[in-house]
Formats: structure tokens, sequence, C-alpha cells
């Protein structure tokens, strides 16, 4: 006799490598939605944006049961998890949970995010999920939190080639959540100059310094209030009200 | 006395590096709108996306006149090259030309787009070029193209926070132009899977099989036809027709 209900296959990966703890911990509670799979980079893969490694041979190794370390980005590890490793099409795509906030323009920089990315393209519904500290990293509420949405995701659905950007605020008991939109910062990358020991001169991109700016729906405004912000992103970066404007345009 | 127009100052750059034809034909056509610099990777890095080297130093060689080499990718260029190398800023940022297309969903792998993102972050007006073409590329009609609307630019400014993703048809002459939006494809990315001369497996992410769909206002469409494809994007991802669906929900 068939079961009632099959049981969910559950995609986790990230860009922080699978070492680390919170996709371990993200993997750990996702189990009692569904199977669960991590095919995650070997190593941190941090700001390896939506990057795919096209000019060499990629190696996967299984490091522990349903468990893969593959040496490349974020999106390899989901199109090869999806293409060749896993024995089914995995239900879901989950990534992260991330040390650090993915918020405004990061989307277009961010591993994590472009591992749901990767999901969505490949038609699978995808959710990435940031914890927005920069340090003493608690990944227990997130986790928690992740579980949760998976569950409703499972039940909802998603809206079509969209997936959910979700940040968790730096808080010991989430108190609630707000849909957001991305939100927007000023930003200056900042750029060391130094020489080295040998005397070459060299460069460093360092950290950016920002300032956040717009409304009351935007993505970091939800997470300086303490909630949970989930932004639903699509790939069409069309700048819908800009084409009228370029209509008239005589080139 | 002061000169009557201050020269413009344009940085260019690429993912499929500094050798490639397609940026030094660019640079060449270019000269007649300015003065030209150069800053690209240093060997090719195409799929790059919009990846940003933090966990490294970088190295820059002056290659030529006004010509730098970056061991980075696309990104790293142009935040090194406004951030360090250039001494002003430049006033516009153009990248390519690619060989091949960019475009639909491939506008987020894209590391030629993403160099005018980084332009489009840090407040430059910028341009992305690709030759919708797979072989016998011929990148004069692109470069006219390319000087045309470089100082149309000039004279019109760009919406605000907006780049263009600009696609050249495969033609010896172009006949025109169209304002598009981001096109939409079903693709599958065709994962091989092979056995290397010690014996073990590796994977390699090859093609996507791929079938367009939308409208008469979409990228590839305006390329089939033989017309150049403009495409305005922004960075903000969100799906905001989806925001109002997801406020209904009750997680």
């Amino acid at each position: 006799m068939a079961e009632k209900t099959e049981k969910k296959v559950i995609l986790v990966s990230n860009d922080d490598g699978i070492r680390s703890e919170g996709i371990l911990k993200l993997a750990s509670a996702l189990k009692k939605a569904g199977t669960v799979y991590i095919v995650a980079p070997d190593r941190e893969r941090s700001a390896a944006s939506h990057s795919l490694t096209l000019h060499r041979p990629l190696r996967v190794e299984e490091v522990g049961k349903r468990m893969y370390a593959v040496d490349g980005t974020p999106t390899d590890c989901v199109t090869l998890a999806v293409n060749g490793i896993l024995p089914v099409r995995p239900d879901i795509v989950v990534s992260g949970i991330n040390k650090g906030g993915n918020l405004g323009e990061d989307v277009s920089y961010s591993g994590t995010v472009s591992a749901a990315m990767e999901g969505t393209l490949l038609g699978i519904p995808s959710i990435a999920f940031s914890l927005a500290k920069r340090e003493a990293f608690d990944f227990g509420p997130a986790s928690e939190f992740a579980l949760k949405l998976v569950r409703f995701v499972f039940k909802k659905g998603l809206p079509k080639d969209t997936l959910l950007n979700v940040n968790i605020p730096p808080v010991k008991r989430i108190k609630g959540y707000r849909i957001t939109r991305q939100g927007k910062r000023f930003f200056t990358d900042v750029v060391v100059e130094k020489v080295d020991p040998r005397g070459k001169k060299y460069y460093w991109i360092g950290g950016s310094m920002e300032r956040w700016v717009g409304g009351e729906d935007a993505d970091y405004f939800a997470i300086s209030k303490g909630y949970v912000s989930i932004t639903p992103i699509h790939l069409d970066m069309t700048n819908m009200s800009s084409m009228q404007e370029l209509k008239k345009w005589k080139i």
C-alpha cells in the first residue's frame, strides 16, 4: 500500500561552505519537513554571485549521508545537484543560513541568493535565508522560522518564477515578519592600496560605507525593527517604467 | 582659458579579458567620443556574474597606455578602476563587446552586464554591449553603434539607477534598434558526467537547451528580426506584483 503522503525532498545549499554552522543547523531543522540533501561548496564562496564554472570540470565528494561537497560556486552546486547528483528532483531548494544579511543590492552579489535563483530558473520553488548579524551567530531562531516557512510553502506554493529572499533579524525571539521590497543604499567600495613584502603594489576590496534609503516597506527597515524580512524576488530586471521614456529616444 | 567642452572620460571593461578583440575594437571606436581607459580582466571571466573578489588581494598590471589588466572579475575591474586606478571619475562605464549575446536570464550570469551593474551602483551611467553570435565575430557594426549610443547618452543621460543592456544582431549592416524587455526562456543545464584518466568521476556543466518564450517586445525577438535590442535594466529585483499576494499569507 502506498503511503498517504510522499515524503518531500529538500535540497540545501549555501555560499559559506558545507562546514558552515548555518547550513548544518538549517539542514537539521528541515529534516522535520522531508528528506534533506546537502550539496554545497567545499569552501567559503561569499560574493560568488550567480557565477557558473564552465571552464573546468567539477569534483563532487560525498562527505556524509546525503551530503556532497562541490569544488564550485553555489550556482554550480544547485545545477549539479538537480541535473546529476540527486536521485530525484527536489521539491524545494533552500539556501543558507548565511552569516550576514543579504539586503538591498546585496542580492545581486550574494551567492546565497544565487543558489535560490538557480533553483528558480530550474523551475523549483526556492528560498534564501540570511542572518542579519555580523558576529556571534545564533542560528536557532532562524532555523525554526525556516522550518515553518518551508512547511508553509509546501502547502501554498510560490508565485511563478519568484524566490523568497528571507533575512532574519539578530534577535533571540522572532516577533513576526514583514513582506518587503528590496531596499537601496548608497555605498562606496573601499579599495585599500598597499605594498607587499617584495615592494609590489596590490589592491584589496574592502567593505563598503553604507547609508540606507527607502520607505518603511524596505527589507532593511523590517530588520531594523526586529522583524523577519521576506522579499519576493524575480529574475526579470527590466526597468519597465524606463521603457516608455526610452521609446521616445531618437538615437 | 578653459576649453569650451571638457573631454569625456570613458571606462571600458569586459569579461572576455583584456586581449579580446571585442574590447579593443570597442575602445578604439570610443576614442572619438572621449579619453578611453581600459581596465579589464587579465583572462576570460565569462559567467563570472556579479562576483567580487574579497578573500585575496588584486594585482593590476599596466599593459599599455591607459590599459590595465586585473587578475579579478569584471566587477573587481570597475570598482578598482573607479576607486583606485583612474586619475578621475569616469563619465561612463562601457562593457563589452561580448562574444555572444546576453539575453533573457543571461543577464544574471553575465560578467559583461555585471561590469555595467557595478558602474550603475557607483552612480555612473553604464552600458553593456554583446554581439549575439556564436562564431566568426565581426565587431565593426557593433562598435559603430556603440559610439553612436555613447554620444547620445552623453547628451541625454540615462534613467536613474538604470543601465542599458545592448545586444547586437549578427548582421553586416544594422537596420535599427528596438527598446525591449528582458526575455525569458525555458532552459535545462546539461551536466556531463565522465571519468578521468585516473578513474575518478567528474562533472562538467555544458550549454543549455533553450526555448524562448515571451512577446514581441522581448530582447531575443528584436535580435531574431535583425534589430539591435536595448533593454533598460535596474537592480531592483523585487517582484512587485507578488508582494500583494504574499501580504495575504498567514505563515
